[in-house]
């Protein structure tokens, strides 16, 4: 950040009073500018003992395997979110049964929380992001090609809950 | 946001290819800039089944009664946030046992995560943002001079679990 959202003018980086941070702080209006991390909301979808996995088209990691997962939208709520993003990347719809990890990844300012969801009918299809996908049998999920370590996380943590219906406490990691 | 904060070039709004909704575009360098819901991370302390409330200084709801919480920060995890609140607020040192609850309040951006957590010792002390503090009884508790609804939403939640220990699966709510 350079230049002041507001007004334009040059931005400076200090401590404003009472903060125990340095923030972009613009040197003509004032304005005290801050950076946050950022939500990804995201899904674990089965039905029937399957699991919804998408191939990626984009990057990061184009062509390895995910959950629909994505960034959260101002005006709608967290389970809203990875709703949308399913539609978006699987055409699915779900319906949302609890709460399966909040994984923080600090280096790249994100809390992603993944959700546990029942697909309402089998019928996916490949959004614009994804090359293919497929309701894939616990014993046939692709674990050497998935995108990112938190695929493999909430899926390790999804498959050990598999006999285990309803709300479960969500995995702290990492 | 009128400007950009990378070139100070005045933005519009628009939506980029391949995108769903509109957003804040650079005109003269094409940057887009994303808004994004932030995250609020707090704790519901307790010693010897007494529960931490702070008295806020600071608007807004200044003099109403809340738990530790505040934004989290970029380089930290959701629950080194929820521990540095407590900290700030209430000089206190506390170690996290579980996610109680994610509360969306979606009218002002906000996903807030509360963690259930205990306190190392009962000293307590308040912080800049804090007017005073007390450990309560649950009997004792002001209900009625609580500062938010997501407030009273963890202290119920809290009470509920009272006799429950280790991990409990998060409410989802509102």
């Amino acid at each position: 950040m350079r230049f002041c959202s507001q007004c334009g003018a040059p931005v400076e980086l200090k401590r404003p009073d009472g903060d125990t941070y340095e923030r972009h702080v613009c040197q003509a209006c004032g304005e005290i500018h801050y950076r946050n991390p950022k939500v990804v909301v995201g899904a674990v979808c089965t039905w029937q003992d399957r699991v919804l996995l998408c191939r990626r088209a984009i990057a990061p990691r184009a062509g390895f395997w995910a959950v629909p997962a994505g960034y959260l939208e101002l005006g709608e709520s967290t389970e809203e979110g990875a709703i949308r993003e399913t539609s978006e990347e699987a055409c699915a719809r779900i319906e949302i049964t609890g709460l399966l990890a909040v994984y923080n990844v600090v280096r790249i300012g994100q809390v992603q929380l993944f959700y546990r969801a029942r697909l309402l009918s089998p019928e996916i299809a490949a959004g614009i992001e994804t090359l293919e996908l497929d309701l894939f049998e616990w014993s046939r999920v692709p674990w050497h090609e998935l995108a990112f370590p938190s695929v493999e996380y909430v899926l390790r943590r999804a498959l050990e809950l598999r006999d285990h219906a309803g709300p479960c406490p969500p995995a702290l990691g990492p």
